[in-house]
């Protein structure tokens, strides 16, 4: 069988962890597909940096085209990330008859929808496992052998960045701001960190999980999204008195055929196996109605792991190039004739226990007042905790409540927020007691 | 496309599943597939007994050969567990050109080269992802996107029932006697439990998975195998003490070319990952040289989930048919001109550290004479507890080890157990302190 021609467009870290694990493992990969895996040519804009791989000579080059329009290449690997011109290259790559392995979730987040209809049309595969969850190969997890499932929740620790934020937070009571500046020292958060700490991109992760678990389209502005950023330490040793950890959560329901989609700060229990995925690690843990609860966990992002994926990815397509086939897999798991139209559940419609740390003057009657409003909203307290600890002129009253509606706390904090009994906007947090 | 038949032989608990998962979600699973999956025919030798399963008529047969020479059929489910008649009838399916799915490890750990080697020339597949955690999708990982990494370590909690017994042990400081007995009340062991407890199961789950980590040939007798049924509530208690708790652990190294390959109860940091993996849940842990550490979580056995399993590789079957192809993968990943002969590292060479219950004679020098002992061999000693509990005339002394020989110890402990300075033989706890 002739060799498998691979050409890979974006040259970044994670390109650079591409091609090392090409060069290292090409033995080992031959010994498995029984034909080499060749990375033919590297399109970068920038071909001159030192990426620490001794990439043979005439493979690079700075013009996509020649990865693009090159007859020999059957796989093209984008990792250039972001919009454009990721999405032409990756259409054009289709449009040429190309299978097409992607880290992109942005990408496909956004533009999923017509990338897969290119590649149904054109009978390619358009593989993604690395832009999910780094090295664990979870996608191929739910479109492979988890695929009998009907699955009826998903919640996924997808950031590295935040979860490695959240860490250190938690171990060393320190606040957010120089825990991200102690994250982007280290490398673990880029200059401009929005993406990752506003939950921008553990919601694209979401959307994609949602659509291989549910079977269903879930883009991006489709999900409630809360980021990380006015988290305190305060809140972080509140939740240790509580017995819970605060993870930004990726959650995804499905209830009475309506998904709940959403991403936030999160409170669950100290003993939940998601609460000891420390650090840049990521896990993602389902429940499927024959499989039961499941957990992955792994390496959430780094140049090798995430090229374990990528390459993953490229021996399967691999596989059907040498058994002559083209796509085998619909990228989503299902066809598309069986996806479903489901609605989104309103963030007002759900349910939870919630976490609300108000800001009280310190004064007689202030926490009658609270408990009164709350109480006004039917919303039944479970626990509270009021300390002699004062900030200025306010009093930290924090009150655990049983599961109430979105829309019923949202509307008593609004009253609570807009009186004269707080000095500050209440802090709320919401909390997930069983992940299954 | 037409109608995907499959046939099943064995109708016990796990038949039963895949019989309830095949009907429940048939719609489901026509969605992802494009076609229907009908299990055409159930052989058993008994179809009188209730399953709980709305079989349609015709289905049921006494005769396995119902099954295997029904030219309709395609993939046959073997469930019948045991080597004979499974043996037979699998390979007769093979040589009939149907594709065969298992969850007999015990078959596979003894016989499957064998069996390999006839579904390579009839160019069929063979899978069993159910043979291995139950419905955790192990196998398929590491045969598909985790592919392109080399495995350095293995380890993996694989049998729910010692794993639910120890979880008991551990919780309530109760006995092995009377955690066996209330497992085997609740149907979490059978009546004759010694296959689980004795870590036979965990030791072909095992070979499987060393198998398809080393790309190696590991077969049952190569594992060194040590049972559950000798621990007491006594070393749990002082495991608990030390930080650590008691796990069935399989354990598979790759090391300068050869392999460690055991069983055996293992002590393992609390703070570890696999320490919470509790009752008859199963996890694996691995290291690649790409992917780093990743771990896998989820219900160990069960008729429902090990049905997902099954079903999950009839599926993954099924596209292949669809795509006109006959084997995709090789059934352990590589190929058979690249499984490699590796060696399996003796026990006596072996490096650990080690947890030394001795049972020492309540008189001056007894301890003095162990230490002594143990300095001789070349061991050296991290800590050690006395305690003034007395069992009998013998005060119980604890060592824990540094890194140590196996050689030496098994040496230093013939030398005292022959010895009149303790009052029996004494137990010995492999320790792994890091699960990379």
């Amino acid at each position: 069988m002739n060799d498998i021609k691979v050409g890979l467009l974006g040259f970044g870290t994670i390109g650079a962890g591409v091609a090392k694990l090409l060069l290292a493992n090409a033995e080992h990969i031959k010994g498995k597909l029984g034909t080499n895996l060749v990375l033919k040519r590297i399109a970068d804009l920038d071909i001159t940096t030192d990426r620490g791989v001794a990439v043979p000579e005439g493979v690079l080059t700075t013009r996509a085209d020649d990865v693009l329009t090159d007859p020999e290449i059957s796989v093209v690997i984008e990792l250039i990330g972001g919009y454009e011109p990721a999405k032409s290259f990756v259409l054009k790559a289709i449009e040429n008859g190309k299978h097409v392995v992607t880290a992109n979730k942005a990408l496909l987040a956004l533009h999923g929808q017509e990338i897969f209809a290119a590649a149904a049309r054109k009978n390619v595969e358009v593989l993604f496992e690395a832009s999910v969850g780094g090295g664990i190969p979870v996608l191929s997890a739910i479109r492979g052998n988890m695929a009998a499932n009907n699955f009826s929740t998903v919640f996924g620790i997808l950031n590295g960045t935040c979860n490695y934020i959240l860490t250190k937070m938690t171990e060393e009571g320190a606040d957010f701001a120089p825990a991200l500046k102690k994250a982007q020292e280290l490398g673990y958060a880029e200059a401009d960190p929005t993406f990752d700490i506003e939950g921008v991109d553990t919601a694209h992760k979401l959307s994609l999980l949602l659509s291989l678990c549910f079977g269903t389209r879930v883009t991006f502005s489709d999900i409630y999204c809360e980021g990380v950023s006015s988290l305190t330490a305060t809140d972080i040793s509140f939740a240790k008195e509580f017995g819970y950890r605060i993870k930004l959560l990726a959650i995804g329901k499905l209830d009475e055929g309506r998904i709940e989609a959403r991403v936030h700060p999160t409170m669950i229990p100290q003993n939940s196996p998601l609460s000891d995925v420390n650090g840049a690690f990521n896990a993602i843990r389902f429940t499927g109605d024959f499989i039961g609860p499941v957990m992955f966990y792994g390496r959430g992002a780094g140049m090798d792991a995430t090229a374990s994926a990528v390459i993953g990815d490229v021996m399967d397509i691999g596989r059907n190039l040498l058994a002559g086939i083209g796509r085998r897999t619909a990228p989503l798991g299902y066809l598309d004739e069986s996806m479903r139209t489901l609605t989104i559940k309103p963030m007002a419609e759900i349910v939870s226990k919630y976490y609300l740390r108000f800001s009280a003057v310190d004064q007689p009657g202030a926490l009658a007042k609270i408990a009164g409003a709350l109480g006004d909203a039917g919303i039944s307290i479970e626990s509270m905790i009021q300390t002699g600890r004062s900030t200025g002129d306010a009093v930290p009253v924090v009150i655990m409540t049983h599961e109430a509606g979105e829309g019923a706390v949202q509307k008593a904090l609004a009253v609570i927020d807009a009186s004269d009994i707080v000095t500050e906007k209440t802090h709320l947090i919401r909390i997930e007691e069983s992940l299954d």
